[in-house]
């Protein structure tokens, strides 16, 4: 095309994977695959930490074949990084594209790569070092300000849909209070995924608890005396991440009690996954805290992990599909000649679910988190409305039909 | 049919529920509704609990189309129990029987259900009583010796498979190491599963513990180094049941030592799943215990839970269409007139998989645990042999086909 330069095209990958972060990859590789202005198309091993090594894939070698497998294997392919680039970092960045030809830059991540692509972005411009910059958003906690969700949000969702439509007739099996923590640190949007599969209203999960919401131990007891009355069982949902009315998370509060170091990443935030300890502990709390009459209660808890992001062979149809063409969405709008942007989803009005791929400046999608808003919450804050359902249905694909007796 | 005595049918569901328990409901219901000699079709509400109560569904009613939704949904539809019936609690059943004209009795569920229903039927036997009494067997454990494998096994294993071959893709896009903790109190099998889905010998899981062999913390350490020096990463299954070599469980071990109280069931087996300990322990022994150069290993812990018996929608066909044929047949058994017995499935010798259906005694059933033979472990006992792979990938039904850059 005219207004293209010639060029190689560098592509990375960053951040917690998901199931279709490859379908975005792959997306992007076969749209340029065509294109005669860019010679080679390198895939960054690990993200930003494969460029500064210059350790690199080069994409153009991979067959077709062995493209749509990938597409359909969760987690990043070419390796993420969790890694927050400082400016010697970028530095380093840019040695290896002036010294590689790189004149395309693809960044798949969530708002923290998003905002690594901008600097990155801001560098070329100062250096006057001619370069197009595009992020693909990922994320499964579907927390960017800027698009209408995010590319791995609805596979995530319906993995949780799933597992509380199967943990509900568990729970009508074999009655009891059963508490399961989802992934999601700031904002709700996973956690509240867990409604999705209700047969009717009687089934659970009863009780939704998200990071919007300031959480409370008194409301908790009072809240699983009143449903297990109701139902016998009592199936509660609960967000990796709420926190006390302080804002202090209940699991740093309980790895505080409980005299565990908190573990901290580099970008300094508390690690909430990949530990069963909040779940165990609002489970002692429940078994010290609630009885009903001569009525011992059984409480379980589970702490889903990585599987509501790695799980394989049960993404959601519209977000793989979402996610690949986000991906070819990202490679036309740099061949059309824009400089930079990210690619976001917009929902058209209607009754019918339709989506169309717009950009988006870097510097919006990086700002701030998205929160579940107050009308997908329920009034006593502890549940989803129809609102949120309404939203997130089309998202997750077809949920197998169940039955019930009971 | 000639040999068969009039009078209605008892159906319970007892014990943790699988994937496909309802699908053996559904293969026995569908069988016997066309039998005239069978005038009701009883449910019986939360297993025998629901005998002593007189608590019962009407199956008969139940629509063709509501019964193939029921069959496709996890967990006892009709209610589980975990009671064991001592000589009082049987006596109240006969009375329930006597009073209902019940003269077919089936029950679905494990090794203690089987116990059950053979104590049911030396009663009926003891007091001339004419009941026939059949047991269909499911477990996810699939630790029941007399048949090739049990209904509900396969689902659970498909689970386990797709879960570590999601895990295996996430750990090398981010390296560290991670433990992911597998049902399964006193025998490998579910946790086996997890080497089902492997791409290739680099691929995950790395390391598998299971409770036949003694585990010592020592050889998971020299082990974790060992595998970390090589991968650059370590991804471990590992069972609930593992247990050092006084023959003491490590969750147990674990509890004790954190001050926690061991809860027991009404069998006196103490509780393992339903939290995070075992796995938060090991990963917490590992942060500790392994240091490689500077390297600060990253280190993270799941604990699978409940979804490996309840997550909806991705049974095994292969296992839904077993569990719904030894429904069946246990009702043909009953009806050509076999007094009692147990289904078991025998599979036939050669290359090609194949399941015929065949009745046991009840006695046989119960008698002991089913562990994995020693030649599907390998010799330092950390991981799983192609003996295995063998044995169970017919059981699971086809996994999607995964890529790989790395």
């Amino acid at each position: 095309m005219s207004n293209m330069i010639k060029g190689n095209a560098v592509i990375g990958q960053s951040g917690g994977p998901t199931m279709v972060i490859n379908q975005s990859l792959v997306g992007v590789i076969e749209t340029l695959k065509s294109c005669r202005s860019i010679p080679k198309i390198m895939g960054a091993r690990h993200g930003v930490s494969g460029i500064v090594k210059n350790d690199f894939f080069d994409l153009k070698k991979v067959t077709k074949s062995e493209l749509e497998r990938i597409a359909n294997t969760p987690a990043a392919a070419l390796g993420s990084s969790r890694d927050k680039p400082d400016e010697a970092y970028c530095e380093e960045i840019f040695k290896t594209f002036e010294k590689n030809d790189v004149r395309y830059f693809f960044y798949i991540g969530g708002n923290d790569s998003a905002d690594t692509a901008r600097i990155v972005n801001e560098m070329a411009k100062a250096k006057d070092y001619e370069l197009r910059v595009f992020h693909i958003p990922k994320t499964i906690d579907n927390d960017l300000r800027v698009t209408d969700h995010t590319p791995g949000y609805g596979s995530a969702a319906r993995f949780v849909a799933s597992a509380f439509a199967g943990e509900d007739r568990d729970s009508a099996s074999l009655p009891g209070v059963k508490i399961s923590v989802v992934m999601g640190r700031n904002a709700g949007w996973l956690t509240a995924a867990s409604v999705l599969g209700m047969q009717d209203s009687a089934c659970g999960p009863h009780l939704v608890y998200v990071p919007e919401v300031a959480f409370s131990t008194e409301q908790f007891t009072d809240d699983v005396k009143r449903v297990y009355s109701k139902h016998g069982r009592c199936l509660i949902a609960v967000s990796e991440g709420v926190a006390d009315k302080t804002g202090t998370p209940m699991m740093v509060n309980l790895a505080e009690r409980l005299g565990h170091t908190v573990e901290r990443d580099s970008h300094g935030n508390a690690q909430l996954s990949g530990s069963g300890a909040l779940g165990d502990f609002l489970a002692e709390y429940i078994k010290q805290n609630v009885t009903l009459g001569r009525h011992k209660l059984r409480v379980r808890a589970d702490t889903y992990g990585y599987l509501q992001r790695s799980f394989s062979g049960y993404a959601s149809p519209v977000d793989q599909k979402e996610a690949r063409t986000a991906g070819r969405k990202a490679a036309e709008f740099i061949m059309k000649g824009d400089i930079d942007g990210s690619v976001v989803m917009k929902r058209a009005k209607g009754e019918k679910y339709s989506i169309s791929y717009e950009r988006a400046e870097l510097k919006d999608v990086a700002r701030e988190t998205k929160h579940l808003p107050r009308n997908f919450i329920n009034k006593a804050g502890n549940g989803i409305t129809a609102g949120y359902v309404k939203y997130a249905l089309p998202l997750i694909g077809e949920l197998p039909k169940l039955g019930k007796l009971m």
